[in-house]
């Protein structure tokens, strides 16, 4: 085992503007031991996130950038392969942040064990992992949805997106997503239930906003920002929440957008209708995923909160499939199969 | 009495960018008749304030516009001088919100009397009335200062940010406030007790709030918008509040200003600080006047908060006044005095 390759994908450059294929590279090194309390584990899926854009650029932000040279960052699902963790034995399956590689080292935090039993393991990297908890800690702790009121969604038919949507529904509210592209708005209307779905690209999009929204919007999930916000500004009800997870229309800005300058009615807006507008990351919501997943959980189980995959194969796609998810081009959670499942 | 004039300000057209004197009227009519359960009170004092720019203009607002040829709205301190109302009587000093004329009829409800034993009784429209209302709530309800964190509040001299800045230092927080020009900052630092303010009009204004917030900003008390919330926004700390009470460099706007447009960057650091913006208005917390009263009226009188008037006198000056206001050419609260103090 140790005599293995262990096949890696690094930051080879920090991308000015849109990350290119050159500002990934992807190299060999040995697999690495296991030292005492260590366990090594072999990665089967990586999670692709709009995060990684962040994480790429030297920017002061909430966590630090990955050094050029270095090992992306990504959470994966991993079988236990090694294990000097009495907590973790080997054909464990277990959901961690060991980036984009074949192989990963944990010292066994920030890793927890998933039950292969309870839905597909890739789940835990979708609906009930990461972007599930966003979508359920954003909605229900920061947005606060009451009945009857109206929850909008950008990135509908993404994880967080999707999850948001449906559990609006489920608390007794209208779910209106917004979406790229027919095809992915007949996918959040049809199959995942939303009341309406909006296409952000064609040209009369906040005109169609407004009429999917006739009483207005009281919980705008915001993870886009750009254009969508701005047909969303005016829709905002008094007292309404603003949730904010992300901002996918300004990843790649490498200087502030021409004007107008759209600030102004945004303050202004916020005065006049009373909006709270409230960032979060979910790293800052780690003890509620315990509730999340006893909530959220059963749901997933019982079909009454739908996900789509978006699956690459192969660890070199990876770099290709982050650029096509950063310009919404995937169709779905992007989850990269890295190694074949036990069993299979 | 009824046979005598009433002295009026209407509103004569709606303002295009900055109001002009021509945009308002003095107007004569007849002291009106209090009907059934009403009382006439005889306006003493008239508070200008920021937000009656927007009350000039069509737009859809909070609160519903001034007609053409309407008394422009205000807030005032009267002597009761008849009553069909049980609950007031002739000679009674009530604060109300009777308008920009001489008399002005009431049936009693959004009347409050106003004890000249406590304070002067323009402090009803200013330190112990709206302005320090606003102030109360926006930082004890939506700022949560906690001690040790430093609070920035923008128009610093004013009634609002003045009391800001002495409630944030009476709860152990560091006070830096903004102003416009050296002599409203000394006033500020040297009369109000701030641990510091800035000159926003000064070159290196963004440097030197820098300098004056070595620890961050944990709270922005904002009612400015514009280049002083561009400064604020790289200093604000991860968990900074920030309670949105008015945007005076943007109510003449007629448009929205050029480029760049800084609300990406806004919405960026929303996330990445995971900062809560709220807007609120004084008329949302109308229960809180109470606790209000009892917290802060003992402070005034002990001398402990302290304020400024900027005195106007006569009706006839309000129209400038007002222009004046919302170029900053203010210093402290606005007071029109409008008609002679009973006994003075």
């Amino acid at each position: 085992m140790a005599q293995g390759i262990n096949r890696r994908v690094v930051l080879a450059a920090r991308p000015v503007g849109a990350p290119k294929p050159s500002d990934f590279a992807l190299d060999e090194a040995p697999i690495p031991e296991p030292g005492p309390g260590e366990l090594l584990c072999r990665t089967l899926y990586l999670s692709l996130d709009p995060y990684m854009r962040g994480r790429m650029s030297a920017a002061k932000s909430y966590a630090k950038p990955v050094d050029i040279g270095a090992v992306m960052e990504g959470g994966t699902v991993s079988e236990v392969v090694r294990s000097h963790n009495p907590a973790f034995a080997p054909g464990d399956i277990v959901e961690g942040r060991t980036g984009w590689q074949a192989y990963g080292l944990s010292d066994g935090t920030k890793l927890r064990k998933v039950d292969p039993a309870l839905a597909p393991i890739t789940t835990a990297l979708g609906v009930l992992g990461m972007p599930g908890l966003t979508a359920y800690v954003g909605l229900s702790y920061l947005g606060q949805p009451k009945i009857g009121e109206t929850v909008v969604v950008a990135a509908a038919s993404g994880p967080v997106g999707g999850t948001v949507g449906q559990l609006a529904r489920l608390a007794g509210c209208r779910a209106v997503g917004i979406a790229g592209g027919p095809e992915k708005c007949a996918f959040v209307r049809d199959s995942l239930g939303f009341d309406a779905c909006v296409d952000h690209r064609a040209p009369d999009f906040a005109e169609a906003l407004a009429k999917s929204c006739p009483d207005g919007i009281d919980v705008y999930f915001e993870s886009v920002a750009g254009h969508v916000l701005r047909a969303v500004l005016p829709l905002l009800n008094p007292f309404s929440r603003v949730p904010v997870c992300g901002v996918i229309a300004h990843y790649n800005e490498t200087e502030p957008p021409p004007g107008p300058d759209h600030l102004p009615a945004l303050i202004r807006a916020t005065l006049v209708k009373r909006i709270t507008w409230r960032g979060f990351l979910v790293f800052d919501f780690a003890d509620k995923e315990g509730e999340f997943l006893a909530h959220v959980g059963p749901l997933v189980r019982d079909g009454r909160i739908r996900y789509r995959e978006d699956r690459v194969d192969g660890l070199e796609n990876a770099p290709a499939a982050l650029i096509g998810l950063l310009e919404g081009r995937n169709f779905g959670k992007v989850i990269v199969r890295v190694g074949a499942e036990p069993g299979r």
